[in-house]
Formats: C-alpha cells, structure tokens, sequence
C-alpha cells in the first residue's frame, strides 16, 4: 500500500493535536509526518505512532516533499503559506477560514460534496465546525433539491474558540473557588461583532458555507450562533422545511442508513448530548420530529464533536477520499 | 394604605426565598408576612425587613386571616392546599403547574393580559418561566391578532429546576476538581421524556400556557426547550412570524416603550446574557434582526431571570395588580 508524506501546520494547536489522533486512529498510510508550527514550538516534540516527533518551524520549504499539507494555524498563516506550499507542490487541505469563499477552491464535507474534489487545483477548504455537522445531517434528511427554507439555532462549545477560549474556560472555572461564580455561568456569548443585517460573522460562515457546499445559493436560512459553557462539541436545533409533506419514518431510514451518521431514537427517551460525541467522528442524529401545524417541516438535534468532525477529522477525511479517488495530482494549480 | 397579611407556601426553596426578596424590595404594603413550609423547616427563620420571622408548619389552618397566599412548594402542596386556601377565604396565586390549565383559573403576565384577573374566583395561576419571558416579548413585538407563526429555541437555566437542580450542579462543579471535568460540561439536557409527538413536557407547558395567556389556542407554534449550564436566567431564540411585513424600526419603538422591558440595541455589539438580567425584574430583548428572505419574519433574543420574572416577581406583580384593580374579594369562589 503506497504511504504518503504528510505536514500538519499548526501541530500544536487545538486542531492540529488533535489530527495527529485522528491519523492514528484511522491508521492513515504514512511514510513521513512533519509537524510544524510556530518558532517558540520548535524543537519540543510530540508522540505519534509511539515514536517521538520533532517540532519543526514552518518557513518557506517547509512543503518540500511533501504530498498532503494539512494546515489549521489560523488566517495569516494560511494566507501567507498555503500558496507556498501549493506552489511546492503538495495538496493543501486548509481549515481555516480564508480561502474557503473562493470561487477556485472545493470547500467539502466528504458525505456531502466529495464530487467538488475533482476540480480541485491544489487547495481544499475543510468547512467551520457548525456547517459541517448540519450539512452533513441536511444531506442524510433530504435531497438538496428538496430543500424550501433551514433555521438553526446552535449550542456551540467553548473549544470552538480553540486552546485560548478553552484556557480562557478553564481559568474561570478556576474562578469559582474564588467565589467568583458568575463568569462561568455566564458564558453565553455571540461569536463576534454583528453585521448591517444584526448577523455575526459565524451566522455569515454558516449561511455562506452551507450555499456553497449544497450548491444551493438561494437557499433561504435563518441562522443564530450562541456559544454556551460546554466544552466539546456542538448542538444545533434544526428546522428542515421540505417542498412536500415530510415522511417521517422514510427520513429515519435514510438517516439510519447514511454515512458518519449515528442515529439516536427518542423511543428510550435518550437523545444526542455533548458528552455522547465527545470523542467520536460521527454526527449525531436525535430528536426527530414534525411540527405539529406544518407537514412539510421536521425538526431534528444535532450533535458531534466540533474539534473532530467539525474540524480534524474532516480535514483527515478529505485528505483520505483524495486517496480514494487517486486525485492526489492536480493538472492547473490554483498557485 | 392598606395593608395585607401574606403568606408564603414554600418559603424555604428558591422561588419562596426570592419571593421574600422582592416583597421587600418592591415596599409591598404587608401587614403580617406567615412563612410556610414542611415540617422539616418549622422553628427555624428567616430574615425580612431586618427582622427575624419564624417558619411555620403548612396546614389546613394555615390561611386563617390570610388576604394573599403566594404558592411555590411543588404540584403535590398546591393539589392538596391551594383549594383549602381558596376555600378559607384568601386569594391565592399558584407558581406550580397544577392548576394553570384548569379553565376556571386564569393564567397571568400583568403585562400581558391582566384583564384575565377580573374573572378570578379566588386563585390566580403563574405560568412556566420560559412561558413568562416568550409572552411578554411577543406581547411587546405585536398586537396579538397579527402573530402568525412562532418558532423558540430556549436555553434555560439550571435553577429553572429549583434548589435541587442547583445543589446537583454546584456538586458537579466540586467533581471538576477531582477531574471529573465531563460532568458540567456536559449539561445539556432537556426537560423530561419524550411524548408521543415527540415533545417533552416543558415544550408542551409552553404551547398549551401561550394559547391560554394570549386567547390564542390556534397559533402554530414550534417549540424546543433546551437546558444548559448556567446557574440563572433563561435565554430564548424566538423567530416571530407575523401576518404582515415586518417594520423593524416600528417593532423597536414599541419594544423599547413597553412596560418590564430592557431593550438592548446591537448599535454597540450589546446582546442580553445572563449576568445582564440575574437579579433584575425586567425582560431583557436584543438582536431584534429581520429574517433574509421573508419580509413578514423577525428573530429576537429574550433573556429573563427565570426564578424573578419567570417566577417570584411574576407572582407579586400578580398580587400588586389585584390591589392596584380592587380584586382582593371574589363573588364565586372555585372552592
């Protein structure tokens, strides 16, 4: 089985500890794993495969020999070096923010979108953490084209924020045997300053993202982001209005039958909860209902884990169906 | 002024404890203030206007020269006493569910329809909390005969299930420091078991209550009430769909002139949150955005404190609206 040599920047980060798990996990075929980061990381190491990795720092040839880069270090390093290393060569899989607008770039959840693979040239965009688990679900509800009107409200974790907001977390929590009990029971919070239209930038992601990745850019969406005090992984209370009566019991197939999918019947009174995919590469499925004036809509709960499915193993994911499907070469690179 | 013999049933538990605080803060006119509670409670105090009261044991004898008795000691105490009460002549307004749907009791927001209390026959029911905060930010969104479709999110706080609930959450958060870190950040949860349609009783509290409150028993509502970890006040994601477009700048006008509210423009990057309504009577309103696509839909974020507006202070609003209305007699009384 041929191995493949892989950089993950941003190995020190949230994100970036955690691929490192997810590519043990799924046994990814490695030859060589470069781990870099930032120059005050460089020189320490980190476990992987029970062999110990250097840190090395991220500069200019950094990608030299390198097949799949996958970075997770924020916007300016993505916009600096991921040109860089699609020049160098390698296949990029960038989960930041920054180039997944682009109109060259496939921004893919691989159970959704993996045909976008094809046209890649060079760069792929891993979508943000609440799109992914909700596209993933939408898709396994309905077929696109079925699609009228989704309002979300999400329940979002803290290590959505990454190591800071869960530094952040974990001093306030410090902070209640200081009797300062108000900080962390007061950690509901929107994700940002709001825009002309009242939305905040993680409400513009979610509504742009999902458009894109559906294919769908008239799909009409009314989207609210809330950060609440859980620690891992996102909940999102769906609304899916349909073109027609929705069929309850045939969505529960095609959900019980779709991939990365893991369904929660509400017959045992259990449902999908933080603690449940804390961990996991599934999306979790509960909660699915009618509403009880409209046929065509249904409701559902939402849960996975916002750093693996919403981040890392997604990234893992696509790198693993660019494998797949041989596309680890690129006729017109994008730089 | 007049002044009136009170009694608090269920003084010890957390809305009783609150109901003592906003008595006091509000300057309500009391001649004599009875504490009551189980037998467990009896002989011990507790503190109003700076002197010491003693709690007294609940009993059949207990509303003797009662004018108001104010209920919060469980579904079990308000079967079995509220009809005593009402029978031994006080006027009684119950926080506990038992009673609310009973067609002969009306079931009040004063800001909302305190109309409903000149019917009363002798008991007065407080509604659910997440009822309280939807109800009065509709009431203050629309005229009522213009609401066509409501849609909530809730994310409602720990002390919505009372003293218990909080004991159970403080202790998780002692389990953080024997790094039993998953337990509080797990905390989402929701109400109680699932019924039939897939509601749990908490969603179905808030349809059946909102249908009563505001004479609307048709209005289609799409209701899920979420638990979260924070200790206190309720937040709530209503999308408000209204028979007309939507005048956004009208809808704040009238917002910000209603009674019991704070609203909080975004102008600032503001938002209502829990530290900004714990310990405050008010309903605080913010993010009042427009939906993208359908002109008729506007999105608003309520925050209450659930044990004061959705709770204590709700109910002796209740009592200072009977007096303010002249309705501490009763020709009929329901017991």
């Amino acid at each position: 089985m041929k191995k493949y040599n892989i950089a993950i920047v941003g190995a020190t980060g949230l994100v970036g500890r955690t691929m490192l798990v997810v590519l043990e996990e799924r046994c990814f075929p490695i030859a060589n794993l470069r781990l870099l980061a930032s120059g005050r990381s460089a020189g320490k190491s980190m476990m992987f495969r029970n062999k110990e990795l250097q840190i090395e720092e991220l500069t200019e040839r950094s990608f030299e020999g390198i097949d799949i880069a996958l970075f997770s270090a924020g916007s300016y390093v993505s916009e600096k070096f991921v040109p860089l290393a699609v020049q160098s060569g390698c296949i990029v899989i960038d989960n930041g923010s920054f180039w997944r607008m682009n109109e060259e770039v496939p921004l893919v959840v691989p159970e959704v979108n993996s045909d976008a693979l094809l046209k890649h040239r060079g760069l792929i965009a891993n979508p943000n953490c609440s799109t992914i688990q909700m596209v993933v679900a939408l898709a396994a509800i309905s077929d696109k084209e079925d699609l009228k009107n989704i309002i979300v409200s999400t329940y979002q974790a803290i290590s959505g924020a990454g190591q800071k907001g869960l530094d952040k977390y974990y001093s306030e929590i410090q902070g209640i045997e200081n009797n300062d009990k108000y900080k962390i029971f007061n950690s509901i919070m929107f994700h940002s300053t709001f825009n002309e239209n009242g939305d905040t930038i993680e409400e513009e992601k979610m509504l742009n993202e999902t458009h894109k990745i559906l294919s769908l850019p008239n799909l009409p969406m009314n989207i609210t982001c809330v950060r609440i005090p859980v620690e891992t992984s996102h909940c999102e209370n769906v609304l899916v209005e349909l073109k027609h009566p929705a069929d309850i019991e045939l969505i529960k197939e095609r959900v019980k039958n779709s991939p990365g999918i893991i369904y929660i019947d509400d017959a045992n009174n259990e449902y999908p909860h933080p603690l449940m995919s804390s961990g996991r590469d599934e999306v979790f499925i509960g909660r699915l209902r009618k509403d009880r004036n409209n046929p065509n809509i249904i409701g559902l709960w939402v849960v996975a884990d916002n750093v693996r499915k919403g981040a890392a193993t997604n990234a893992v994911q696509i790198a693993e169906e660019l494998i797949e499907k041989k596309l680890l070469y690129c006729e017109s690179r994008l730089f």
